[in-house]
């Protein structure tokens, strides 16, 4: 049986406004697919970190990679606790108070351990990860060769529990604020992708790559 | 003396492409100053977590501010290690090999220590705060009240130290892979905000705020 919910344990449950909280793989993997950066967290003889890098996701696995000399890498090979957050931000809130003052967002924490992928998985794991970022790309590149395979460093991240957090909606002010002469309403923040921009460095003349006309038009 | 610089310590060095490294305040602040959304992270019990949240910076202090009884700011307000990073995503870094695939970015890492602030400060921290996210909206609004301070915390950081980290710039691939025909280039992150939405809860028809207005325009 494939649970479609992450238990609600200590470390997961959304203290702060609870009604804003989801634990269903559904929602937390739409917005965890909605975007390729996350913030990973870790600790190191009591010192938190964190670093932002690319991520993809299969089924209920993630992966990142990087240089097999990575610092963060190489600390979270050992399997120890990890935290991973992917945020989105979509409107600034403007309320009559300050104190209502918000922002709409959907944001999926994830708390799992990481283990050192090889083999046909590791390839696997960077078409993943690339394709995330931007789909069609792994098949106009030059491919990962031995030398580059070695030089990089794949993990895979057991989800141990997760959360979302998400905000929508206009503000939410205090009945009797409603009657201030002061504007309300949101102000919607909009990601997206400007025109390719060719190197410089092309000896070849190339008609711009499909994978990034979709990438521009898709935000468009 | 003031300082300019943040020494490098075994914490802050970037290690992965040093030459991307940067350890200057005009440098880290102005990567912060663009942002209010940043992502911190502090362990308790080993286990590492990570929320975005909003700051503001005055000089070398940095604000955060919630609710009293967030989980996040009575963790962090005991002065445990803590790490606070703000990322700009400006580009993605096209290729000719999926190995030197990149992103374009600028963040900024801070480590340090946070502790309560009360009295005339906390107020002068809460403006801080929301005219980084929304400079003028302080003025439109209506102003935390007696009952509203009480029901938010507000924390100050001390930063320790700080580094930078910063791609810019067209692909970088191996010699002979110039001679490949495939495009490469750069795919341009746009951030922006569209038009505002008024609250249909609106009672009172309003001119639409000053500082949504300049928000918007700011990034047009």
């Amino acid at each position: 049986m494939e649970d479609k919910t992450f238990n609600k344990t200590k470390l997961n449950t959304v203290k702060r406004i609870p009604k804003r909280g989801s634990y269903d793989k559904p929602t937390i993997y739409t917005i965890l697919d909605s975007h390729y950066l996350c913030h990973i967290s870790w600790e190191d003889a009591g010192q938190p970190y964190i670093i932002p890098t690319a991520f993809g996701r299969v089924e209920d696995k993630l992966y990142i990679h990087g240089s097999s000399k990575s610092r963060m890498l190489s600390m979270l090979m050992d399997g120890r606790p990890m935290c991973l957050v992917v945020t989105h931000l979509d409107a600034l809130v403007l309320a009559r108070s300050v104190f209502h003052h918000s922002m709409n967002y959907r944001s999926a924490v994830i708390y799992g351990h990481a283990q050192k992928v090889e083999g046909e998985e590791k390839m696997e794991a960077l078409r993943v990860i690339t394709e995330q970022i931007i789909p069609g790309r792994w098949d106009e590149a030059r491919l990962p060769n031995a030398i580059e395979m070695k030089a990089t460093m794949v993990l895979s991240i057991e989800i141990d529990t997760a959360s979302a957090k998400i905000r929508t909606g206009p503000p939410s002010d205090d009945t009797q604020d409603y009657d201030l002469p002061i504007w309300a309403g949101l102000v919607p923040v909009i990601h997206g992708y400007e025109d390719p921009i060719p190197d410089p460095g092309m000896k070849i003349s190339q008609p711009v790559a499909q994978s990034a006309i979709e990438k521009v038009k898709k935000y468009q």
